[in-house]
């Protein structure tokens, strides 16, 4: 069945060679991707071909990148390697390109995820030249199917001045159905209610729209997303699931949870896939998910029955998940319903909901503050993607993480964190393999004990205590989150200096 | 005209004293009180009395005190004096309850102010025992014709297991018709869409409601709200405030913002006071404002027709502002709402109407990491506040202060703040007497170079030139966020040593 049946758009078809002629030196481009999903295939590998050849003539060629979240080594990686990115937003966790961000080359705009959209909406950006986005198909019509994400591909087709559609064949044509695209969105003052009362309630249309006479190239693929294997849970998320799932379980007999639990968020990551599993063998029904990304425990507890819908942006699956989805779409349809990103992230919906929301963290100071982003400080892992915007707004939240890192020389539990993207206002729980620390209602001083004496891995507690004694001592007129400036980011620095804490 | 008319309640009139003794050591209470607006007036100090005795008599008697905001010398000064407190939420200002903080005896839990409402709901800071409320008058059928605050009001009245009632014979009796008072709110999965789109849309009543089978004391008062008089705006906060409105000029000409912009919110204090000032004398008509308190220059707008509708949860008046207002408070009807906290600050509402958010800061670093409530540290000056709330879900914020404290032994721009409230993500635009820095869609590194090149005092510009540079030479591959984490908090440690920086 031809994926590409609207005349119009019909007669665009083109090389990804021709398509990616239309990028400029200096451009803006906005492509589809988000966690390795629905990235486009094509037209960025030609791209930095191109970007080569000039690099090789002595041009400059560089372009400024902005995404959904995550795309694959084919589009950040291949960009990187021909240093043809000068800015990149709002998310990467490509290894070539967090090299050229952290050496200084690339400028990397971290935003929230839920922030992106608007903002360049608000023109904070700048203007938007092109957009490179893939989809399932082009309808007669020349509405777009949506592939396996939709990130801000809403609004990258709207903003941009030209776009390149890539039709890749590879995608389920069944895909038509799994989207949810809202076109109620506006800018301040013109913004209403978004209507939106349970996970998957439609508030939008299955399609994409496009002028098609933006419309410079359509170029047909048959390639796959990228997709990570998954780790099998260790012993230690397997701990930290066990925990939380308790936790949850404690919380619904405390009566301050519905037995069926409120929506489910999860990042991405193997403790927040195990506490899934371990979702999967425990005694709650009905559950929901309004989160960001669709792992595989997600597909896991759809198919047990335990999971009766599920709102994302994109799929972020294993090898084997992705293969477990493309077998059985049908059966998947009218359960998962795939949103923009400001809309998966939306803060008014997010609170509504009242999410409980899972993300792992870099590490915690002991009064809770989290870093989620940084490492020792200065250079970027992934970058704060939709973290903030869940936890901020989430009924319930909790960051994991194994209490040590590098094979114990790192305590992932510091007296200040070396970065702060959650502050200690909107940080609930955290959990490790140790332990949870429940710091709701607690204050900073009360939250370090607590932190200390749960989720800090032994070998570093003492010094965990020491530090906060010594810092109540030194100060008595100061104990409301007291600390050691002096020492405060010592572990750190030692680290730097010694190769341990 | 007698106040107290419903014949129900008009049945629990009694004295202050007896209305405390319904409080037992260990109780959490809930008042009412917001900026100094709207707290009760005897309630509190007849407690206060009873705590001293008690401990006189060797007793123990402490309680935790949940509030909207700030309250009065009264409340907070009186309670800690006797030192009564062993908790307090979810914000404070009073010194006398800050050096108790500080010195570790009070457990303090700073909250958004949006959440503490919420948070009492689901049930985190354990059971309410009493609500002391503050209220203009008790109507035939039993509702309540609220005060100068509405704050977490509503909450603390639904949410206490006994309620006394303060009804204060100071308060104008016109303020019948001031609230606006959402009954909608609901736990998760219960909650709607809050379908406001203006700010000065009703939603809910002008009373608030309360079971009369709750209410054990019913007192009458007649006693003036706090009120603290204003500074005049000195050279500083005028240069700020100047700064900021010509920016909103070069916004609204950049088409990045309507012609009579979007709705204000300001935070206390005399620059925010002076950007109202300044916008009294520009160009701009038809303002609205979406804010926390209202403060003199809000009143000013409205005198002057320049603002159109104000949406608040409380007032924040001068000794004359107040004046102004009860001399006036039938010309301020229809224009001025007042709102529960939840509401006022509610991020839903925040971004759905695209709120600018003027807030003043402790300190911020050259990231852009802002610091709101903590003093090298660790010692908390007031706290969060509403500035989390309205900052992230802005369309646009800024955060002013002076580029020097304590008399220029202090910068207020450092390598790295003491404390994070406001992370990059969440910064917009900073603004010292030296200038303006518009930090959107910049990566960190170029935003070092904007805040010390705009904000910094020249006194200390070279040295934090000097520190970003050394630090982005040291770690070659780490240059994201440049950071010497042996000197990061170095001047702030510096100045506890040497008393400056
Ligand atoms: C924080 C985050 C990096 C953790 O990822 P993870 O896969 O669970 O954790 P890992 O233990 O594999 O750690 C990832 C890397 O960080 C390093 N790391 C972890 N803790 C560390 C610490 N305390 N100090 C230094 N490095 C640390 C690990 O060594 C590893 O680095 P390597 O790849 O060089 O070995 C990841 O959750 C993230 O990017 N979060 C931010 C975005 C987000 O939350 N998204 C979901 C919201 S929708
Ligand atoms: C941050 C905040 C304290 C600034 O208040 P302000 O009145 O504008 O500022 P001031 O310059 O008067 O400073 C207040 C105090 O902080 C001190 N201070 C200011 N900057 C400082 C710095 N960089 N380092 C140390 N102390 C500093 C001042 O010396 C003063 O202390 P003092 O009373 O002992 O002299 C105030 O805005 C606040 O509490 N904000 C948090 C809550 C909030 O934003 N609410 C509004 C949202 S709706």
């Amino acid at each position: 069945m031809a994926r590409v049946t609207c005349p119009v758009l019909g007669r665009r078809i083109a090389t990804a060679e021709e398509a990616a002629a239309h990028i400029r030196p200096g451009d803006s481009v906005g492509i589809s991707g988000f966690t390795g999903a629905g990235f486009p295939k094509a037209v960025p590998q030609a791209l930095a071909r191109r970007i080569g050849e000039a690099h090789a003539r002595g041009e400059e060629f560089r372009i400024g990148l902005w995404s959904g979240a995550s795309t694959g080594p084919s589009v950040d990686g291949a960009l990187a390697e021909v240093h043809g990115l000068d800015k990149r937003l709002p998310y990467s966790s490509d290894p070539a390109l967090r090299r050229l961000i952290n050496s200084g080359e690339v400028d990397y705009v971290d935003a929230h995820l839920s922030h992106s959209a608007q903002q360049a909406w608000f023109g904070f950006y700048g203007p938007l030249d092109v957009a490179v986005v893939e989809v399932a198909a082009i309808l007669p019509n020349g509405l777009l199917v949506p592939g396996t994400s939709v990130g801000n591909n809403k609004t990258w087709l709207d903003r941009a001045e030209k776009v390149i559609l890539e039709v890749n064949r590879w995608l389920p044509r069944d895909l038509e159905g799994f989207h949810d695209v809202y076109y109620g969105a506006a800018v301040p003052p013109h913004r209403i209610p978004i209507q939106l009362t349970h996970p998957l309630q439609r508030i939008g249309d299955p399609y994409l729209r496009v002028d098609p006479a933006k419309v410079v190239a359509v170029v047909e693929t048959d390639a796959p997303d990228r997709n990570s294997p998954l780790d099998a849970p260790d012993d230690s998320s397997r701990a930290m699931a066990e925990l939380l799932v308790d936790f949850l379980r404690h919380e619904v007999r405390a009566g301050r949870m519905p037995p069926g639990l409120l929506p489910l968020q999860s990042g991405v990551g193997s403790t927040p896939n195990a506490v899934m599993e371990g979702l999967l063998h425990a005694e709650f029904e009905g559950l929901t998910s309004f989160t960001e990304v669709i792992q595989d425990g997600l597909l896991d507890l759809l198919d047990a029955g335990k999971l009766a819908s599920l709102s994302a942006t994109s799929f972020g699956l294993s090898p084997a998940g992705q293969q477990r989805f493309l077998d059985n779409v049908g059966s998947y349809k009218g359960r998962i319903l795939l949103r923009s990103q400001e809309i998966s992230n939306h803060p008014e919906l997010v609170r509504r909901l009242g999410v409980i929301a899972i993300n792992g963290m870099i590490e915690a100071d002991v009064y809770g503050n989290v870093n989620s982003s940084h490492v020792m400080g200065s250079a970027i892992m992934n970058g704060i993607g939709g973290s903030g915007d869940f936890a901020r707004n989430a009924y319930l939240n909790f960051f994991v993480s194994d209490s040590l890192a590098k094979g114990g020389l790192i305590s992932s539990i510091v007296p200040m964190v070396s970065h702060v993207d959650h502050t200690e206002h909107d940080v609930h729980v955290l959990i490790t393999e140790q332990g949870l620390a429940d710091l709701r209602g607690l204050s900073p001083s009360d939250r370090a004990d607590r932190v200390i004496a749960h989720c800090a891995h032994p070998d570093y507690r003492d010094r965990l205590r020491d530090y906060v004694d010594r810092a109540r001592a030194a100060r008595p007129e100061a104990r409301h989150t007291p600390h050691l400036l002096e020492e405060a980011l010592g572990w750190h620095a030692a680290y730097l200096r010694d190769g341990r804490m």
